[in-house]
């Protein structure tokens, strides 16, 4: 056997070292996970997974402040978190809602986490509830949605759906497991979205940001029988459209038992009247700007999922923009001011115009067509009050929209306060 | 003679010398005028001087800028400096206005320099029209007021006052002469603030700012037989505390000879509107800041005084705050479309109430009380719609309170004619 020289040796000994960690190194690179935004999950989270507590695993700071949304109570000056009686607040309400739910039950809202609690205990649910109610309650629904689609969650009644509920609010309402990407989940909403001719997927991260709330935070209504949910968006967003659109499909939520008018409901409406051309919408600002603002935690920055009303967390919430936080909340307290005294005037204009209907209508000549045209405008009236009253801001969201739209609303009720004393003329009109 | 030491001779030489340059240089510096603000008057400027010519010598850039407010003559969406006719283009004003000289002829105004020309050609001057009209209108009053005294100046019969008016708004109705400091020269300014408790003299040079547009761009009264000005500020400078003083003193403009209501004309109340926690004077800005912006012209800096829409110097005028100037101007221009539907259904409310009322007076059977609280409530809206009308800016100087006030005035509109309509009852009712 020919003696190879030792150097010769020791030269192909350490290219076959090199060769092999070069291999082993790509074999290991190759191998490891897609990368991600700086967070090595600890587990592998199933697709629209319910549990947030899975997700939690490996979001520990997004879902210890999420778990804050259960506990969190606190009042504003005309909003927060703590359940109070909207009724006892403000007793015009239960003229206004008089003959439906909403006149015996209407609670200031409590956090994300718990949905379910509360709308399972809500006296505005009962025997002939469908399951369309439990659409913005639980983070069962996506694998739900998935699995029975809308048109038969919706029409399952709530108590048999109920079976299949267990989580509030949580992870999978608006992101997608693992790549953690906001989605939009709710059909009704990427319904809404086609409709319009716009594509979620396209969206940008900032713009999702706010897109995510309209899984819930909208107007909408209950289709035909099947109780299909829909937003009465197909006119466009504004009120204005809104009302055009129900009245086009003669839709009513009940009728009203002292004016006869065939009235509407309107729902936390948060992002039809932010994205109305609202200052803040229109300088790029999203809802997670402001309710779910970035916050740091020793080492840690991240979004928190504790949902709540920035004026409980004005510093970090108004202060990444505003540098004069005393400002910025000074402003917000003298613009909700504004918009409660008009909206108190609203009221008062409603209230006199269901009297008048009342009064007008009991009289046997009473002209009919100037009813039907009093009817009319009540409804028109109250829905436009209806829908800065619901929203959850008391008109900040879109201080001048707001104040705009009371207006009309309160001129509305007037007008028909007017028409039900013409119906009343000329044998004996009332005296409200 | 005793001969002394050359050295001796020498020294005592240099003391004198130096002795000597010191007196002179003392001397020279005690005789200097007073240091100004980098800029060296030409000449001397008398105290309350009328022709801005003169002060223009030492402020050349001022004195041009100023000079363009003649010939300015630019609409803007809203508003600007051209003439335009009012009642033309909102033909509602002829009736709102009717049996007063606002119906005849109501022109938007024009800039500083065209006040003296305009106020001698409208329509609204006649034989009986007191001096006061000229209180805001010449740079020759602060010398007046000084020599006459303003009950003097105001009795002072319009024309024989005119013969010693020669010069439109200037220099002098804002400044002091030499030292330029920013002033009070309104007396019934000086008699609001004193009675307020306020000391002008005591503000700071932004507060002055703000404060000098007032001895003009407020809403005012003329009191009593000598005509004398006043502003209505005694309990406040809201528009509800000044409906409340002139409702204590029972005063109106005019009576309105189709709802036959004593009625109030608001007068620009520019001053009122924008102090009224509007967010810009919140956030510390001046009305100068946006009407005057600093202004670089080569290497000279200096305020313009080309008073004007800042929408038609909007990069520099909203530019020096706001990085995004067409977020800006957009913003404005969402604003004042809003006010303007809502001081539309304001103006249509009015104008129904007013027939309202003059069809029921027409019956021998109406009722009084009715009628009167119909016409007290026409009064009543008309003021606050007029606040927002009359104010130059369509809003946009302080936009919440400016909606909150027109909901306001459509409700009280509305309200009017339904006791007007309560009036006619029961004998025959109206239909308008």
């Amino acid at each position: 056997m020919k003696k190879w020289p030792i150097t010769t040796i020791v030269l192909v000994a350490i290219i076959l070292v090199l060769a092999g960690a070069l291999i082993g190194t790509l074999l290991y690179v190759r191998n490891q996970p897609p990368p991600t935004r700086g967070v090595t999950p600890l587990i592998t989270v199933a697709a629209q997974e319910p549990d947030s507590a899975t997700w939690g695993l490996n979001f520990p700071n997004e879902y210890s402040t999420y778990l804050q949304t259960t506990s969190n109570n606190t009042r504003t000056a005309y909003g927060g978190s703590e359940p109070y009686s909207k009724l006892e607040a403000d007793p015009r309400l239960v003229q206004l809602f008089a003959g439906y739910s909403f006149s015996k039950d209407y609670n200031e809202e409590r956090g994300h986490g718990n949905s379910l609690t509360d709308v399972r205990a809500t006296q505005r649910v009962n025997d002939k509830t469908p399951g369309t109610c439990y659409s913005c309650k639980s983070s069962d629904n996506p694998r739900l949605w998935s699995a029975l689609g809308m048109v038969e969650f919706d029409k399952t009644p709530f108590a048999t759906l109920g079976e299949r509920i267990i989580n509030p609010i949580g992870c999978a309402n608006c992101h997608e497991a693992n790549t953690m990407q906001l989605i939009v989940t709710n059909p009704a909403l990427e319904a809404s979205l086609e409709a319009q001719g716009k594509d979620w997927r396209t969206f940008t991260r900032q713009e999702m940001r706010t897109v995510v709330c309209g899984n819930c935070h909208v107007e909408y209504y209950f289709q035909g029988e099947g109780k299909l949910l829909v937003f009465p968006w197909a006119g466009g967003t504004r009120i204005e459209d809104i009302a055009a659109y129900y009245e086009g499909i003669k839709f009513s939520d009940w009728t009203h038992p002292n004016s006869n008018a065939p009235m509407i409901k309107i729902q936390h409406p948060e992002f039809e009247m932010f994205t109305a051309s609202s200052t803040h919408f229109a300088a790029g600002v999203a809802c997670a700007d402001c309710h779910m603002p970035y916050t740091r935690d020793s080492a840690a920055k991240y979004s928190t999922h504790n949902v709540r009303s920035p004026l409980l967390n004005a510093s970090v919430a108004c202060g990444a923009c505003h540098p004069d936080v005393e400002y910025a909340t000074a402003r917000v307290a003298a613009i909700q001011a504004q918009v409660r005294t008009t909206m108190d005037a609203a009221e008062e204009a409603l209230v006199a115009a269901i009297q008048a209907i009342h009064t007008s209508a009991a009289l046997p000549s009473a002209d009919v067509a100037h009813l039907e045209e009093a009817r009319r405008l009540h409804r028109e009236a109250q829905l436009r009050w209806d829908f800065v009253a619901a929203e959850n801001s008391l008109g900040f969201h879109n201080p001048e929209e707001a104040l705009r739209i009371l207006a009309a609303a309160t001129d509305l009720a007037r007008q028909a306060q007017v028409a039900a004393l013409q119906a009343a003329a000329p044998a004996s009109a009332p005296t409200p």
